[in-house]
């Protein structure tokens, strides 16, 4: 097993950089993680511009791969629930978690279709970059609670 | 009308604390805004500590203050409703709104009733100073809302 996060886009903010790199370091103590950086379109037609990417992302993706695609109107979750839902991926024979996170314009409905889960962080528009770090902070978070280990206060 | 943001204990991580100030100084572009760290109790008893810190707290708030308490119980917002909800407190004769945001073990009850608002930012549980930046970068996406401003897409 393996995680691997999409980021749509370079992350343009130093600081964010910095916290992403610092927990996705932290998390490979638990688990091989990569950060794929894909290309933001240039289509200057935004609903052009997400078929792009997301078709990008479709040719990367195989059937043995779990997805969770991050949306603003998707499911949310508590900690420990996304810790549950890490736990019965990994007891299936799944080859990887892909999480998605898609550009400041949102995600195409395609890849959508394709996600095993569709997760939103909060009913407030967050900013795509800032999400990176929120979501590499709770998957580190889960991995801590499934070892059983004191990082997370229920 | 000015915002104050009631953070209890430094921010430790660097890399949040420049997400922090740059969100704070944008901010102040729409609103005489400032931070206020105030100190984490060395009681260790947890619900000693947070009475404390709380009472600390509760000292420096007037009726004039519009509290909004952060707490993963609360209401959750979208960003306009948030937007709306400042534009309703400035609409009325309060002297600012202070936000609150607890220290890794939360806040006390009785900071919690004297709150005009209990908001919650996600089902997650993060991290109590991540979500200082959250905070700032959504009160700043409030303003330009507010604005008529392009930050946010809606």
């Amino acid at each position: 097993m393996k995680f691997e996060f999409y980021f749509i886009g370079k992350t343009t903010e130093n600081y964010l950089s910095q916290g992403i790199e610092n927990y996705c370091r932290k998390l490979e103590f638990y688990m091989n993680s990569s950060i794929k950086i894909l290309p933001v379109s240039s289509d200057k037609n935004m609903i052009k511009a997400l078929k792009e990417e997301s078709a990008k992302i479709l040719k990367t993706i195989s059937a043995h791969d779990y997805v969770i695609v991050l949306d603003e109107k998707g499911k949310s979750f508590s900690s420990v629930e996304l810790a549950d839902e890490i736990q019965k991926v990994m007891n299936h024979s799944f080859s990887k978690i892909i999480f998605v996170v898609g550009s400041a314009y949102g995600i195409d409905g395609d890849l959508k279709k394709r996600a095993n889960l569709v997760l939103s962080f909060s009913k407030f528009t967050l900013t795509h970059q800032m999400i990176r770090l929120l979501l590499l902070e709770q998957v580190y978070r889960a991995m801590t609670i499934l070892k059983g280990e004191s990082y997370h206060h229920g």
